[in-house]
């Protein structure tokens, strides 16, 4: 697949990842590493809480994420390097099962102004379930090299 | 440790945490499975990059923090449950070898709209290398039960 420049983007193009499935196992891996409280850990536990059974950490919900835009469409030549979101939200649990896809849209693309050879690409990420929910919504900025003006 | 109830939590408190530190290993593996491109995974690879050098992914930071987070002092009395964040950067990267910890900083404490037995609780949490640099800093909002009124 060709990597894609400044240039290449443009608001409103969408970008489309492949698909990840979220097991019960991987689901409390990473929660016994990076966040173990009951609603990730254990179903019976889980049931008495807010979620109501088991669900994954948002953060595994956010690495998995991360891993389907690196695999996906977006592609920028240097590598997805986020300078950061200014929104981050969760509005559904995933679940054990759960199969993951993410689609980006392009919402900004404008020229860095510290950096002649790089750009910025504002994204929202919207993070669907197989039943076409968002589990997770962010918007945030991309550094995007520029094409070399030879 | 005692469990914190809304009625707890005041504007400007601040709450610690532990120190955990991330290696070489740790990094590699996590970017190995959620993000896998080269200034994450291999040190040749990365000093070519604008990181300079292996840095850990920035959802490594985030779930280390959330980790960070659980085991220390917020202790809201249901978990931590993040609602959203308004904001989410990294201003350093995370080298081999550093030693993370958090401050959330109280910014606003109200009750629920909804819902009569919770509120919310914004913080903003800034996690520190060991020379003191700020690596993340997210603001965002937790669901915290308030003391039941008897």
């Amino acid at each position: 697949m060709s990597q894609h420049y400044l240039e290449d983007f443009a608001v409103g193009q969408v970008y489309g990842t492949g698909r990840l499935r979220i097991d019960r196992e991987r689901i409390t891996t990473f929660a016994a590493q990076f966040d173990p409280q009951p609603f990730h850990l254990d179903d019976n536990a889980a049931r008495e809480t807010i979620f109501a059974g088991l669900a994954a950490s948002g953060w595994h919900t956010a690495a998995v994420t991360m891993r389907l835009l690196v695999d996906g469409e977006l592609k920028p030549a240097s590598g997805i390097i986020g300078l950061g979101f200014e929104e981050l939200r969760w509005p559904t649990p995933v679940r054990p099962g759960d199969e993951l896809r993410v689609e980006s849209e392009v919402l900004d693309v404008r020229p860095s102004k510290s950096r002649a050879d790089q750009g910025l690409v504002k994204l929202r990420n919207t993070t669907f379930n197989q039943n076409g929910e968002a589990v997770q919504i962010t918007v945030g900025t991309l550094l995007v090299p520029r094409k070399s003006r030879g």
